[in-house]
């Protein structure tokens, strides 16, 4: 009892935390998408970022900054470029994989037409640039961070080539899924913060350990994010129930109950997986077929192992509230419910 | 008979020159592209380069750059940037506007499908900023064309905008025509022969001169696209017939029509434009009645305007063989078939 009372107290706090950081970035983020002809293109644009999220990337950010003896403030105009780089990503795959809901609201193709979705994808990803050239440091230190950032642009693409792609296959190894969500998730957390250290300055020492903490924190994020869209209803998560599922999205729950689901569910996974015709109680069945394969439960493990793992590194940081901060951030992401 | 040859030969040694120097530049570009896993992004980032194109934006580059004593070779990382930029556009274009041929081949999206289109056009987006990190300048010049670069993709993205939404439209006036194709166009061009100026280490006036050439050649290159469109067959210019009718596409020729047709002419126009089950007969019919409104002719003699000031500043630049490229680029820019 007391323990989730603490486990309760932490999660309210680091919440809070984790809030204030954000809207102290969207004040100053929001100001690179002011409104202006041709109204919609920017009206589309600004969809997105203003329709919420938690802004992981940019406080990540910050608090790695921070975390090493840096000044937050310092890290905006690199966090405005990772968060522009996640945003315009999230676009062009929700017209992708043909999403009709994203935190709660209709995705930007859904509201704006696909053309001019299209459009406002390709501006928030010029957007990103544009921050980059606001930042503050010495031309080796910017020439390595956009050097990176453009790096991870190529493999969020082709991460999301191979995620489209193993929805046509029947088969994917685990470690084929692996690599798929290095490049769509990982790669992004791993250079916020990475980069939160080398704006702050950090030991090379210091910086190896965020580049390792922001990648797996990254990592356990997404596959609690799948597992996540397997366990709650739309109204919690603000996506559309089940789509992994009718799209045939290789999850690694879904990797994993393909090689150990057996007998009727493995039927009925092969039936169901992948067809869009599915029902809602076809789906439901399908989910039972996961609990029961284990997969949902091994999806939980690999989460919690990355997550044992980001905090293991977190050692070589000096003890401070930064520190405290990316330890809560990361017991978050395997703890949360939306 | 002596001018025409003198004409028809000029025309012939700017080809081979052009020729030659797209090619170099192509042995160049295309490593950035090379084929590996994910191997159908990767085919269909290649599919648009591969499939040929002028690379005039490259070449204005090589040629600006030696105009003010440069060597072209320095130019090339710059250059392949902008030639990433101008195909990641056309990638992205062709999907908003249904477009099935682009030089005589099938659109990334016909050939891939639309989801690996967009990605094709992203990857090829941040190749492009990839490309610039090859260039060897002071960081003072890398900002600056790259900060420029930035605002080039900002221009496009709200060019394509108007563009789509002047479709739309019943009426749009010169001026704001003259806006989008200045974003969607002429700000490119500009970049290409400016950056080249620049990379050249040319005096102040002389990177002047090569702003106003670019922006000028690039206005006159994409009213004679109009033109071009308007008047050739399918066979010739590679793109489908009649396609700018059917979607209501405001090019001059269109919006002089609009404002200067009479009669039947008028009633005819208003009644094929913008209407995708016209048949062939109709978009014949129309061009008849662009014909007798003179606005054929008209953006012609806009198209010449441009050309006209764009080969007066040149006269800043000593006499070279690359300023001799560039009258005859502007030359060629208005007197070409295809």
């Amino acid at each position: 009892m007391l323990k989730n009372y603490h486990v309760w107290m932490c999660t309210m706090t680091l919440k809070i935390e984790l809030e204030e950081k954000a809207q102290v970035f969207n004040h100053f983020w929001i100001r690179y998408l002011e409104e202006q002809p041709p109204v919609s293109l920017y009206q589309a644009s600004r969809h997105l970022p203003q329709s919420g999220g938690k802004r992981l990337r940019p406080v990540l950010t910050m608090v790695a900054c921070e975390s090493v003896g840096g000044t937050a403030e310092h890290t905006f105009p690199f966090a405005a470029a990772l968060e522009f780089m996640h945003n315009f990503t999230l676009v062009h795959d929700d017209i992708m994989d043909h999403s009709h809901l994203r935190r709660n609201v209709p995705t930007v193709h859904v509201e704006y037409g696909e053309p001019t979705a299209i459009l406002a994808g390709d501006l928030l990803f010029a957007k990103s640039f544009e921050a980059m050239h606001d930042l503050e440091v010495s031309p080796a230190v910017f020439k390595t961070l956009e050097r990176e950032l453009i790096q991870c642009i190529v493999d969020i693409c082709e991460g999301q080539q191979w995620d489209m792609e193993f929805e046509q296959r029947n088969t994917v190894s685990e470690r084929e899924y692996m690599t798929m969500i290095e490049k769509k998730t990982g790669v992004l957390f791993r250079l916020s913060s990475r980069g939160g250290g080398m704006i702050g300055e950090g030991t090379a020492e210091e910086i190896d350990a965020l580049t390792t903490y922001g990648s797996h924190l990254g990592l356990a994020f997404q596959i609690w994010d799948d597992y996540l869209d397997m366990s709650s209803d739309e109204a919690t998560l603000g996506k559309d129930i089940g789509n992994d599922i009718r799209n045939g999205k290789k999850t690694l729950i879904a990797v994993h109950a393909f090689e150990h689901a057996t007998g009727d569910d493995q039927t009925l996974i092969t039936k169901v997986f992948g067809h869009q015709q599915a029902t809602n109680e076809d789906i439901r069945h399908v989910l039972d077929a996961f609990q029961s394969s284990g997969s949902i439960q091994y999806a939980k493990d690999v989460a919690r192992r990355y997550h044992d793992e980001a905090l293991q590194v977190l050692h070589v940081l000096p003890v401070s509230d930064a520190r405290h901060i990316l330890e809560d951030l990361v017991s978050f992401a395997i703890e949360r419910k939306t």
